[in-house]
């Protein structure tokens, strides 16, 4: 099975879209949790427990891990051993470089570190997507439409009815012969989710983070992001789930938080298309 | 000091604009070196030890580093450690993130690392500048024009009398608050970098990566890259360096590789501006 198999197997098992950030952060993870023995490890672990029967994928933050040091990327590498096999895990590295170093970032993000699925960064192009397409049964989302206010100082670069994010969603057509390329589209531009969306078909799957926190309206987010079976969409909450509480009910407040999300993003899903 | 008056300074006093790439592989490193107890730490110690007096800067590519692991991130924390004060330290993860996130990337690598200077992707533009900028005694190279054949599938994007690297080349003045952003422009394009160094003048360092191997022409590199007193220019050779001989003269033919192209380079630097 293929990570793009194993995301719609998952979706369908779990009946949900929901991605769970695992975005570790000393500041904010509980306080209690801090005497215990490898803290951020028992955090991650719990809403592991707590969620992966209400999940499609979880997604780790590499920028979280790195700020940690050494100690992060061990913690890295243990998180990645805690969720079950069955779960989409996409590694959000945003990397990328010129065709002979991207080798050693895929290397190191699919092999070292055994992951499913990775997000890339376009403005290299095709070479340096191509050493992670080759992957064949992995999955690699190519950064779109980012979910930032600045997002459209680079993005909407180009002609008013095509700007540059239009121009990288018929790249990323462009470069899929192997069917295993998505998009990150923020949820916090829903007109431009709706027109990659169109360019993308029905295959490719949307990562779309900025829900939550980050203000993204669901509706409108589900509504456009879904394909017209209400699938291929991987919809990511971090803290509005992970840091949902900050006393010693954490992880159930982190269930509750994924339920309702789950339940809410469901009543957008078309059902009988 | 900060890092752009550090870059100055060093490139004075050794009359050099080498920067050597430290772009560690173990399939490319001397056979006979992987009988020692830490090979890839003493491999990049004689690296640096041979060649110290002749560089600007030492640049180790963070992708070779991750794809070894834990180890690798080891192997990279004492590397940095072995660089003399004096020369400027360039971590080339390109990396970025939102805003949020970002935050995290920058501390990772500005303090937990304690680099001089990063390579940073500028797909999501000002927000995810700032965190980097913010360090105001560090330098952030903003990928403009880099040196890969794929390079123009999303960097010429736009009108045809200014593509994309040059909007991010103008973008790169607008976020200078601090003076401490820079750009790589690869020497395989000679002609954008003149477009590039004219749009950024005289204050902005320019890291050149694409001579040598990638075989970008060296003359017109130096001609182009230069601003008009012969500076702020960082010429990057990685592979043409370090593995200039893989038998156990590797040292010494490092050393001599540096010298032929600091001498090259400096041929064509204007004196008497």
């Amino acid at each position: 099975m293929n990570a793009v198999e194993k995301l719609q197997a998952v979706s369908k098992k779990n009946n949900s879209l929901v991605c769970v950030g695992l975005d570790i952060d000393p500041a904010k993870i509980p306080k209690h949790i801090l005497l215990e023995k490898n803290p951020h490890l028992q955090f991650n672990k719990e809403i592991i427990e707590a969620t992966q029967d209400l999940v499609c994928a979880y997604k780790p933050n590499m920028a979280f891990y790195e700020s940690l040091g050494t100690e992060g990327m061990i913690l890295l590498e243990k998180t990645i051993k805690l969720i079950p096999k069955d779960i989409l895990i996409i590694l959000d590295g945003k990397r990328n470089d010129i065709g002979n170093t991207a080798n050693h970032y895929a290397k190191s993000l699919f092999e070292t570190l055994n992951t499913d699925a990775v997000t890339i960064n376009p403005y290299l192009g095709a070479d340096s997507i191509q050493p992670f397409s080759n992957y064949t049964d992995k999955l690699s989302f190519i950064l779109c439409r980012t979910s930032n206010p600045s997002a459209i100082d680079i993005q909407d670069y180009g002609p008013s009815d095509k700007p540059l994010y239009l121009h990288v969603a018929e790249k990323i057509n462009e470069w899929n012969n192997h069917e295993n390329l998505g998009a990150v589209v923020g949820a916090t531009y829903p007109e431009e989710l709706k027109e990659i969306r169109h360019i993308l078909g029905e295959k490719t799957p949307l990562l779309i983070p900025g829900i939550g926190k980050q203000g993204g309206d669901l509706e409108s987010t589900i509504t456009y992001g879904v394909n017209s079976h209400g699938e291929m969409a991987v919809i990511n909450s971090s803290r509005g789930i992970i840091y949902a509480s900050n006393k010693e009910d954490y992880a159930q407040a982190a269930r509750d938080a994924t339920q309702q999300l789950k339940e809410a993003i469901n009543e957008y899903r078309p059902t009988n298309p």
